[in-house]
């Protein structure tokens, strides 16, 4: 059906085989010639073996003139525990439009979290016919950005710690003397990096022994208030015995203990950093401005001021370089950046989807992941990425499913690891409609953004007819531009294409019975990017006080008011206070309900929303709300996933990742 | 001069420049052609970009019937903190024998640890003119098999204290009822790791219903005993601050707080096993048998008792392949396993070893570095990972500088980031002289082993002609198969290579003015290993006690007795009582003396020599006692390494790196 070199015919078996299954079935196409169906030669891309590629930054700078693809951001309604497919609608639709309607496409998503791998959710590869393979590859290590992060996380830590303890035992004079030691003839001099302090500090000198006392007092002693650090160290592993630890025990420490915490590596400033630049150079300024805490005296630090903005930079090099793998069927995606939309941005990277869309060209497609619901993936994706990249979405997919909406409507809770309730699997359509008042907030205020709503329903063997139409049809009546069942999982790219009228004609084309509903995801996401009428619209302009915006973003959440802890005013007032003020929000707030109580199912609203503490990502270039009890890493249940994981030594296959 | 298409002449300059300059002055191979001189097809490796490939171990079973190369183990006398020019030679000696001898040659060197790149020590690539390139990619994440290790380390660590966690708070019953949750048809099942403990338990039931309660209680139930555990976290970064530490602190950990502490990741017991590992199977046993602590009745936990033994293999997949480079004369190189000696077993892996001894093949030659002074390098190297491979070396060099015997004579403290004291860079022939008592010792202990000992003196520039006669003297004395002067860092391989006699014939032959001798180390090593007269000697036999093996290397270092803590009397006794007494010595010791004492140079004796602790790696296959006391985690100085490192952000060139 297609004209690609690399697309790949799925034969698909029912019932749908474990994902791992699946994901060996097929034999990878070599990367190479992944690259090459986007015209990328080998001098534009860094082989990682044989089935990942590292893509270099300068094809931005040689595509430039050129024009850009439609862009599609898929978000979704507010999800269970057991998610609801985002990922794999997103591979779907690629799938639908790259393999079946001989598209250009690339499938722009988020490199997953090791931690949750080994723990709870496993892999996050998409699911069924619709993943990214191969699927070991994608969940453990990929490229290697995720560790590059917790490198270079970890050092700046050990950099600030490290400070304090010689800042606390040495005079001026001598903390000058080992911060610019001698040459072999005995001078003195600044490092390059120095000079950025400096001109800070407005001292414009360039020779340390030129410095007058005061000088080297502001210049040399940072001064950390040891209370004010809100950088934290990282681990991509589920370790909740870290989530609040003493360091500095040691005798050689000398009693400079302090109290501080690990978060999981997605959720550090750099990772964000990662996600929202544009350039090497714009990284390296990012990253040397990162804030970690204050002076005594009240004056932000950086990792500049610290000496490392550079080295972090070295560190993160080749992170910043996106990498090329593939569909089940062939088509290509872009992983970068990472998960996690509820602590962190959690968006795939501007970086991916600048060379995506410029790979695709006019009339191609690029289609990129928002982490969890659209409250806070499709919002942080709108106001905080594509105010960075300026890049603009025509079209927003909201994946909902059968099951979500039951839950919504007043169904029982859904626990990962558990059966589920018979209610989710037997037909309800009262459920369903009572839930839809979820799906229609999240339409309603993705379409405010001035894109296209597609609503996809990512379909499952239990689903009935009833259900679905109720769906569609609340979908329509919330504003959608189309609704349609899918069902990707069960059938890749096939799945979401072809259209359901006539529904016979379409089965006999494709060659296999349907069992349910096949209606064309693909065709409608093409339809609404070529339809865009309105330009993109921001839910707040970025001039107005941090608690204006944060308001907006609690308004579209349907509170009726937020309330700030003590904390929350004193760290509002000195960001504000340091010239921070107009920077964009990036709330940390749970995924599984629009406020802030995760068991507050539907739109819930007239609530007051809390936030317990702000804190500032000045690098990556927002400012952090914490909404409610938010933590920052994840635990290991009693059974974590890696008691299924092991390799089969003969073969080097990996076994029991799911 | 040399046949092989990938030899590269070097353009050498005077006074050599810096590292990086002289790195960045060579433009590197593609590493498929580096490949290609060693008979390997793109099948047997993965590249993980232009100039790094992973070389499967695959290649290990087809080159199975193949004969060896001479296999030569470089060593050095006790170092001064600056170091002495191992890794230097190890890469002199290789461009020697491969690009002016023609020899088919590999060096195996190990993967720098990060954290010393950002502190104090900067990069591991050797140094002047022989060094591997492209040295930013080799002391920079590398192909991320430390970051696997960290990452594999800190898994099983969050799992032993979760699993202490929920089984504080569970019932027998409920705990067995987790680990085993049903299946969709209700159905409950071990999965496969769960049979390795149920085997270590003698219970061959298969069904988790069939258990009596006191089996369930046995299998389900770890009872870890806190105090017991030696499993600590581990990064890759010089972090002082978490050398002691509280965790679990958190109010959801529910007061179970631990002090625990993270050591260095290359300290990791997983590098060790990566090291002495010969295949996937046996890492995946190896990994599974790690034992981090006892139960409270005494028995050894390890990691498959907790399930996730499998998961930590899955990690360490890739990581087991070693990775090839280049020197910057074109031979190739292969990197592998971590720095350490001192704190680790520090030697490079077999694996990439025994690679290397069959793509030589009979005639070549494969130079293997073992860490810091050869009291403890290449004694791990003969007594440790000899025995596991079954590889036998021909030749041991020890490297030797006038520097470093100058301090061993009594010479003022040699301090890092301080300039030299004069009595260095002054002829000083009675100070060198009294120093060789330490070269004598190092020479005839390696020369004990079987081996011919080659003395391989690192010129500088400031080294007298009486000087270094004194050493060659000293070093042939002690029973020294040759010993030779040689320039590498100021020249490449043509300073490993072309003998002194007759001086001008050579210097005329290589086309440059030498400042000094040029000594034909190359040609010394390649007699060593061709007149071997004697079989290979360990320094002690596996069945004798642990004791008796800790004392036979306390008298190689000139102790006359040992001296044990209540605590490494207990933690004998513990794992003599559990089976661990047969395995071999890996002693945690200073670099800096034959003796526990830093600053007791030259060849003290009669010492008594304190082992404060002894801690088993179980899984890697050795005990490991700690002589006196040796930190497991560096820290950063006021200025590190990291204050000269960054990125030009034109060009993406890593600035500073030294």
């Amino acid at each position: 059906m297609s004209s690609s070199k690399t697309v790949r015919k799925l034969q698909v078996v029912s019932p749908v085989p474990a994902d791992i299954d699946i994901a060996n079935s097929v034999e990878p196409l070599h990367i190479s010639e992944i690259a090459q169906e986007l015209n990328l030669s080998p001098n534009h891309y860094d082989l990682y073996g044989k089935y990942k590629a590292k893509v270099l930054l300068s094809v931005v700078d040689e595509l430039e003139g050129s024009g850009d693809g439609y862009y599609v951001v898929v978000g979704g309604i507010t999800p269970t525990p057991l998610g609801e497919g985002k990922s794999t609608t997103t591979v779907g639709i690629c799938q639908a439009l790259g393999a079946f309607l001989d598209k250009k496409v690339v499938t722009c998503i988020r490199q997953p979290s090791q931690g949750p791998t080994f723990g709870i959710k496993g892999g996050a590869a998409g699911g069924g016919y619709s993943q990214v393979i191969p699927m070991d590859e994608f969940n453990l290590h990929l490229t290697g950005d995720i560790h590059a992060i917790t490198a270079a996380n970890n050092l700046l830590a050990a950099a600030i710690d490290t400070r304090i303890f010689h800042e606390s035992t040495q005079s001026d004079k001598a903390l000058l003397n080992r911060l610019c030691p001698p040459n072999k003839e005995g001078k003195r001099s600044f490092s390059d990096i120095m000079f950025r302090r400096l001109k800070k500090l407005g001292i414009s000198k360039t020779k340390p022994e030129d410095l007058t006392s005061q000088e080297v007092k502001k210049f040399a002693r940072l001064d950390i208030d040891p209370d004010s650090i809100t950088w934290r160290r990282v681990m991509d592993i589920n370790d909740r015995f870290l989530r609040k630890i003493t360091i500095g025990q040691g005798p050689e420490e000398k009693g400079m203990v302090r109290e501080t915490a690990f978060d999981i590596s997605v959720a550090s400033e750099i990772m964000a950093v990662l996600a929202l630049t544009i350039s090497l150079a714009d990284m390296r300024e990012r990253l040397g401005n990162m804030v970690i805490g204050n002076s005594k005296s009240g004056e932000p630090i950086t990792a500049d001021d610290l000496g490392v903005g550079g080295a972090l930079t070295v560190l993160m090099k080749d992170a910043i370089n996106p990498t090329l793998m593939q569909t089940l069927e062939g088509t290509p995606v872009l992983v970068h950046a990472g998960p996690f939309a509820n602590i962190a941005h959690g968006n795939s990277s501007i970086v991916a989807d600048k060379i995506a869309v410029k790979l695709v060209g006019p009339g191609g497609f690029v289609v990129t992941e928002a982490g969890f619901g659209a409250d806070i993936g499709t919002e942080k994706f709108m106001n905080i990425k594509c105010r960075y990249s300026g890049l603009t979405p025509q079209c927003a997919v909201i994946v909902a499913t059968i099951r979500a909406l039951k839950m919504h409507g007043g169904g029982p809770e859904v626990v990962a690891g558990k059966p589920l309730d018979r209610t989710y699997i037997t037909e309800n359509v009262g459920l369903v409609e009572a839930g839809c008042v979820n799906l229609a907030r999240h339409v309603s205020n993705t379409k405010a953004y001035g894109v296209n709503v597609v609503v996809a329903v990512n379909m499952f063997a239990t689903d009935s007819e009833a259900e679905l139409n109720a769906v569609r049809n609340a979908a329509l009546a919330a504003g959608a531009f189309d609704a349609v069942i899918c069902t990707h999982h069960a059938h890749g790219g096939k799945g979401a294409v072809s259209n359901c009228y006539p529904l016979a004609f379409e089965v006999v084309k494709l060659g296999y019975a349907a069992e349910s509903f096949i209606v064309d995801l693909g065709i409608a996401v093409q339809k609404a990017c070529e339809n865009v009428t309105q330009p993109l619209k921001f839910l707040y302009p970025l001039d107005i006080s941090i608690k204006e915006k944060i308001e907006a973003i609690a308004k579209s959440y349907g509170a009726s008011g937020v309330e700030y802890s003590d904390q929350a005013e004193k760290q509002i007032e000195m960001y504000s206070k340091q010239g921070f003020s107009t920077l964009p929000i990036c709330m940390a707030k749970t995924q599984y309900s629009f406020s802030h109580i995760p068991s507050e199912k539907g739109a819930p609203s007239g609530f007051v929303l809390p936030i317990r503490d702000v804190r500032a990502s000045i690098g990556a270039g927002f400012i952090f709300p914490l909404v409610g009890a938010m933590s920052t890493m994840p635990g290991l249940p009693t059974r974590p996933c890696f008691y299924d994981i092991d390799i089969d030594t003969t073969t080097g296959r990996v076994i029991g990742l799911s």
